[in-house]
């Protein structure tokens, strides 16, 4: 549990950011204030080599190239869900691993794009002028259009290359963001949760820490490795304390810039409903998986991440309810609204008070969010659905031009959104069925039995009942699928799928919520946060950087523990460490290889990094690079104060957790026999 | 999802309460008011009556007297526990329902005991002194030696009588509550919870309502019925809209005189902790009960308590974090914090600050919360574990003098825990094994891994592997718990038996703890809220009426809906509605004999009633009783404002929930053919 004292050194980025906050664009890197606080330099070509090797995956997660031949580290949990999904009955890879002994066993990733960013250019006045004068619904289809048309011109071709608009500064900036992509990720190495997660959930967002969570894919094109002789370096040498750091990767999205009305919107509503519903849910798997071996199988990846997003919502619930914080925001977003630059430029803007615009809209998506979460963004862990969702949308999107069409299936996007649904992976109806279930009764209970959404997602079905029918779908062969993506809507329309013709029954009221929800919700803020990203703009520059995106980042630190209620806490484990906290029993139950490799290993051997880097979920798997720009770790979690980060970074608490290269190239050797893989990084 | 203008009505009780607001104790009920406002003259003669059929059942419910035979009336819920403990496998009395049809079929309901009161007196002078010049610890223990010896003076006989010395209005009275008492109570018909809670958790706290919430027990002592010649009389007309009804009932507890900062401990730390977990044991429980019919059988008692106070702590916490609700409060405080005869009250007593004292320890429960809710509340429905500390603990403490026990086992408190501990119930390991396994996870993910607390519960081994080990113990075998009930410390120290072992073993640490919790927040909280309560007798004399406490209160009101969000909420259900809204799914599937009965029933009767009283969870089964002292109805529910009534009634739209005696009779003739329980409730 958070002290009340938590958060109160904070520095919000309403204000310019100081200590090693910030999650820095790669065109707007603060390399001045680096060079004074740490003596290094980071030159264009440091920043050059090194957003040229980080990856994005299109799962959700950061990566980096570390050999010639296109050898990617990432997180574990990074390829976990492929690990699930190349399992089978009596190969639980996700749980033991996974080792490519040759080329024929490196395996592809179901989903898993890999994105190289090669480009970035203001678009800010296109967007801009797309959406004068609108509004509301008209406001968030204009935008979209404008949106779907610059991607569209910017990578005509989308077989190499993919472009996003991307949003920064909530509205402040947009710029094209354009990738060099990789469909083809395959699986070299995962040492399974057993030993990436070791510890599990009661571990996870603590430190000190004995997690192994590092793995490796390879970049594949027309059937062979991709050749990649500028890639980063591999350092396994033992890290030192206090040495400057540097993450490259991801963060997916922080609410450092919401006003005082999102985040109050977010304590009594979203964040409790989601962390209550998830609860439940996981209390549900739990027990899913204890029934029997194959359950516990085919639940686990799901239910760490359910565990996983559980613990990160608890402790935002807890930031958004210490007062201590909220007086800071408070101030903040009072200094910012007393600013003159600020007051000048909304006034010049003819948006007085984007404040108050923004609480209004917080409170209508009050009204709203409960059926436009359940009816437009539907259950949780159900692939049956999101196939269905996806296949009757698109059908009926791509026969308008794109520029009309939802977000999500503009020319520009339908390349991934087509692997997403045709690549193959295992569906478990068992699963589908609980999950489903859980969605429609908590549809149910939240809108209550007599709401028009409740009689529109169950009519007078019980959950059970229907969950059990739709759960019967077959959208969990390929074939069919393919049959359906290429079919159009004829074929969806005349598919006697349950799934299908369920989704084709609840989307029109699905996209009236929708519009309802860009209307008084969306539209009114992205207009308001608009004008709030100029008053800063006015007040501070752009020595404030943007809430994450999920778009590359790079933040500079130092390797440092911190001090936890008087008791220091030191910046790293070692392996002797792990074999101590090993009690025999799950999750603190060791694989047997580490358990013969024990005499093997040097005990010495720096396992876990603790660094002041300021990252957040996204910067899974992010390469943690020395002064030398070589990589040294890979970024797997926080610490437990590093939640709270979402709204405000703690210099003295906030910290990174990585997994250093030394254990990484030690295990490889010496528990997992992959010379190969360690001769690979280390060749010169 | 409750608005942001609920509430905005709500008159607080740090004032004098007006509309229908009030839990009245029957030596303090506003007459004048009722009369001004109703016409009714409510008369000493008509309290006693009334007082002398009220019924408090020892298992948390509320009850009356309605024939000469002793007969009962209370709520299906609140004889829930019972049917399930009478079932086995192939009689699920739970949800079909029981009904005695001949005396030998009147069947004992474990751990319930009747209590009626039969007189107040008031002892705050003595219990006052003892604590004089006491604090923390200190001063609990000295609260507690004293209440244990006016306890055991009171009530000499305690076979027939039981004695409770009563905190009202945070520690402003305190007052000797003198019970007769029914140890022998038997189940004569509950209609199950299939027509009882027939729409089940979606339907419960919402209105319009179609429940037989119903159920009928008779006191005996000496194996046989007790003489009851002067019990309510039951009207089974049908009720009018408008008129004027009281409730007479035992409210378990309410939180309308707390401060800000207990408040805010409840928002930040104490509901959402409790609803998480909550939410989670309910997600594992809805599994296990999926995977087969007995499970369903053995959980549902448990499922349903978890769901029920789970809806009460998820609408608590959306109360409390309303602004409009707040501000109100904190307006209240302001105005009592500055009130002149309230500041003079308070500088008298040398305790210019009470709401100083009470935030300080409400900051010291933050740090002492998690392990003292884990190691000395321990879990929620472990039979298993409740037997185990009983025994542990009562072998302790029955070796010192009365006074010096820990609360809870003075002499005056031992006949019902014995009574308790020895009635049979049946116990299921596989359910004791989930309820700890979750317990001892919880501890674990709460407290973290490397937590003193957590290796107290823990050591090395898993939840998983102990709760299994645990739930072997035989306790659940009535003859062991009795051996060991009377062998006293040397039987249970020499017990093998695991749960037994367990609690001896943590049992310092928990004491310990309990210790702590004393000194830090419950024995400063004690002191300044009897300031407190000064200040406010200072400020409103006795016009205001004490937080509910599970003791005798009496409401009054009349039968009224309300207007939701424009639209008007009739008063009455009927018959007819219950057959539209019925779909054949469960929970909204009819008893077969409610199908077969159709025909029979008169569809316009009716059958459940929303009025204006001031109810709460422990009211449950309560007399509804109309102007005459005749009873029309039993108290069942409020509708989903009322939940947020544990910090304040809101005039307009907190509604209590009744069935009529008028469904009551037409279901007992023409549903179930009892025509004699009919007969006998009739009988002039």
């Amino acid at each position: 549990m958070k002290s009340t004292a938590y958060l109160l050194a904070t520095v919000l980025c309403a204000s310019p950011a100081f200590a090693d906050e910030g999650m820095w664009t790669f065109d707007n890197f603060p390399s001045a204030k680096v060079r004074a606080k740490y003596g290094v330099d980071i030159t264009q070509a440091w920043l050059d080599h090194v957003r040229n090797n980080a990856v994005r995956l299109s799962t959700g997660c950061s990566a980096s190239i570390v050999s010639g031949n296109a050898l990617v580290l990432t997180n574990n949990h990074c390829v976990a869900a492929c690990a699930q999904d190349l399992s089978s009955i009596g190969h639980d890879y996700y749980t033991h691993g996974y080792t490519a002994l040759n080329a024929s066993e490196e395996r592809k990733c179901a989903g898993m794009q890999a994105e190289i960013l090669t480009s970035i250019s203001d678009v800010t006045p296109q967007v801009t002028a797309a959406g004068k004068g609108l509004a509301g619904d008209a406001l968030v289809k204009a935008r979209t259009a404008v949106t779907s048309t610059i991607e569209k011109q910017g990578c005509p071709d989308t077989a190499l290359n993919r472009c996003q608009v991307v949003n920064l500064y909530h509205g402040g900036q947009y710029k094209l963001y354009k990738y060099r992509k990789y469909s083809d990720v395959r699986l070299i190495l995962s040492p399974g949760v057993q030993t990436a997660f070791f510890g599990g959930d009661p571990d996870n967002f603590n430190f000190p820490r004995y997690d192994l969570d590092s793995a490796f894919v390879r970049l594949y094109e027309n059937g062979i490795p991709v050749k990649t002789p500028d890639h980063l370096k591999w350092n396994s040498s033992p890290p030192r304390d206090g040495e400057p750091v540097f993450v490259a990767g991801n963060p997916g999205g922080t609410d450092r810039q919401l006003t005082m009305a999102q985040l109050a919107a977010q304590r009594e509503l979203t964040l409790p409903v989601t962390a209550l519903r998830f609860s439940e849910l996981r209390g549900r798997l739990v027990r899913f998986s204890e029934e029997n071996p194959e359950n516990r199988r085919i639940a686990q990846d799901l239910l760490f991440g359910l565990e996983n997003s559980y613990k990160v919502y608890f402790g935002r619930l807890f930031t958004l309810n210490d007062d201590a914080f909220l007086a800071a925001k408070a101030r903040d977003e009072a200094a910012l609204r007393g600013n003159p630059a600020a007051q000048q430029a909304l006034a010049a803007a003819g948006t007085p008070d984007p404040w108050g615009t923004i609480a209004g809209a917080t409170q209508q998506m009050r009204d709203l969010y409960l059926p436009y979460t359940f009816v437009e963004r539907g259950p949780t862990g159900s692939q049956l659905f999101v196939y269905a969702k996806s296949l009757v949308r698109a059908a009926a999107e791509r026969a308008k031009p794109s520029a009309e069409r939802l977000p999500g299936y503009a020319d520009s996007r339908l390349p991934l959104l087509e692997k997403q649904i045709l690549d193959p992976v295992p569906v478990y109806r068992s699963l589908e069925q609980q999950t489903l279930e859980f969605w429609l009764s908590k549809a149910r209970e939240y809108l209550t039995a007599d709401d028009p959404s409740t009689k529109l997602l169950l009519g007078r079905n019980s959950p059970e009942q229907l969950s059990a029918q739709l759960a019967a779908s077959k959208l969990g062969d390929g074939a069919l699928r393919k049959a359906l993506w290429n079919g159009g809507w004829a074929a969806v329309k005349a598919s006697s799928d349950p799934m299908i013709q369920y989704l084709i029954r609840i989307d029109p009221d699905a996209r009236r919520l929708l519009t309802a929800w860009n209307e008084k919700v969306d539209g009114p803020i992205t207009a308001a946060s608009e004008a709030l990203a100029k008053a800063r703009f006015a007040a501070f520059g752009t020595s404030v950087y943007p809430d994450a995106t999920f778009t590359l980042r790079l933040s500079y630190g130092q390797i440092a523990g911190w001090n936890e209620k008087g008791r220091q806490v030191p910046a790293f484990t070692n392996f002797a460490g792990l074999y101590e906290r090993a009690t025999g029993q799950d999750p603190f139950k060791l694989d047997p290889r580490w358990v013969a490799a024990k005499g093997k290993l040097n005990p010495n051997t720096i396992f876990d990094i603790s660094t002041t880097n300021d990252v957040i979920g996204g910067n899974s798997g992010s390469p943690l690079i020395n002064a030398n720009g070589e990589v040294i770790g890979a970024i797997f979690d926080g610490n437990i104060h590093s939640i709270g980060g979402d709204y405000g970074y703690d210099p003295a608490n906030n910290r990174s957790v990585a997994v250093s290269t030394a254990a990484v190239s030690e295990a490889l050797r010496k528990v997992y026999g992959a010379n190969n893989i360690v001769d690979e990084l280390e060749r010169p």
